[in-house]
């Protein structure tokens, strides 16, 4: 049983939705986390972890239109000082993001891991399931991050790998404004890639892929290097970009239309067949 | 720099107060959690470390008046199974409490570790430093979890010392009703151990304690046994038993009163001497 499954198991068994933050009392909140063995590449620093953790967090508030109020974490950590290297990103993160920090827990464990927590208000609720006639809109930024997980270890001088590296150690989450909510069907960030969030958001309906929601340099590059563009774009994850279900009339500045929503069950199409790639998950 | 004031660092840093819960907008906040390394017994199951986690979060929220909305989790593990029996011991928790549990995040680590958030609304402002001419009160039941610690490899036929054992599985904080909000100066529960609650009470104030807040089967079953029974009750920890520091008009049905708060610069005294127990504290 995999990462999915076990939390759809968890949430059918809760009687809560799957969705990317929770809701209560006009309140929206979510947890995000990982530990240092499967999360912490060679060029990630302990504050990186810190950082990505509350980009993580904000991510999901962000794509729900969810207005932020505060972090708290929980750091575990073998020896003080990792902890102290954590914090110190979590706060850079929080203070860059402009979110208050209010402290929390601090454990002692084999090795790191940083769990934030967020909380915030929200006036509108969004799910992950989108309307079928709406297109899902991004901005096409993805695979910088495919080609620095593929390239890293070779290729740090290429640029274009560079960019993908600082992108998987600071998200900035430097998204062009959102569409306004009444547009909205659904919508979910990519953190454990674009084909997974395909495949989410396609219950119910198919999605049809029409384009790469990648730069033109990305392509190339990929190219260049001997890797499948395809790969990097929708099978990498730490994004931290936004795809909205959108009706086509509303594509805000900045986004374009990758994907077209219809009836259907269940399927994501691309160049006819069903997408190959799913993304990452735990205990696959 | 021990757990204690490597946490003091942090708040000092982020401007935040140093307490058990954080509040933001009438909210109370509260994140608790710790890794299978340091904090997972030989009698535990991953189940019990789930429960453990949500009570300790909990009792945080009790000790402060907060009435819990929600609990969420994020849980790390190396395989699924064990991720899945955390989960059943969180649900079965949030069962027992009556708190509604959102689900959360799920990730893959060389341990378990278990992180609690608990939301929720509070009318009142609870903090940790009491007032001179206060009385410290508590449920007159340390020193369990003391002897559990203390002798579960050898003593499990003792009856108390079971009792020890069922209250580090899985806490009730099943209190006696709290004194009302009024006639509090400062609360805290007890999961680190007393002398570390007596310790960080004992800010801009002196603490004199008068009595063990024990049964007499306790102190009896540590001496039989050959333990101090001071080390049992103060030395301790996950009592996840509150200590209010009232009004001494102000001492409601099953709590005793076993400490006096008095004019003084942070000492805490035990039979005319300084108290040479601290409580636990993890990097020490």
């Amino acid at each position: 049983m995999d990462e999915k499954s076990l939390l759809r198991t968890f949430l059918r068994e809760l009687g809560e939705e799957e969705n990317d933050v929770s809701y209560i009392d006009g309140l929206a909140l979510k947890v995000d986390g990982f530990a240092e063995s499967y999360a912490k590449m060679p060029f990630h620093t302990y504050a990186d972890m810190g950082w990505r953790a509350v980009a993580a967090a904000l991510s999901d508030m962000k794509v729900k239109l969810a207005h932020t109020k505060a972090v708290l974490s929980s750091i575990t950590a073998p020896e003080p000082h990792k902890a102290l290297e954590v914090f110190r990103g979590i706060l850079e993160a929080a203070t860059h993001f402009g979110v208050r920090y209010l402290g929390g827990d601090l454990n002692q464990g084999v090795e790191v891991v940083v769990d934030i927590m967020a909380v915030g208000t929200t006036a509108v609720k969004i799910g992950r399931r989108p309307r079928a006639g709406h297109v899902l809109i991004t901005p096409p930024l993805f695979g910088y991050t495919g080609l620095a997980f593929a390239a890293f270890e070779h290729d740090g001088e290429s640029p274009i790998v560079a960019k993908g590296i600082r992108w998987l150690k600071r998200p900035s989450l430097d998204w062009p404004p959102p569409p306004p909510p009444e547009c909205i069907s659904a919508s979910m960030d990519s953190s454990d890639g674009l084909a997974d969030v395909l495949l989410t958001m396609a219950k119910g309906v198919d999605i049809v892929v029409e384009r790469l929601p990648a730069p033109q340099e990305v392509i190339s590059e990929a190219l260049r290097l001997g890797f499948e563009p395809e790969e990097v774009v929708f099978n990498a994850g730490e994004e931290y970009l936004p795809v909205f279900a959108v009706d086509p009339r509303c594509v805000p500045e900045g986004y374009v239309a990758f994907a077209r929503v219809v009836e259907g069950s269940g399927s994501v199409i691309y160049k006819g067949k069903p997408l190959k790639y799913r993304g990452w998950s735990y205990f696959r």
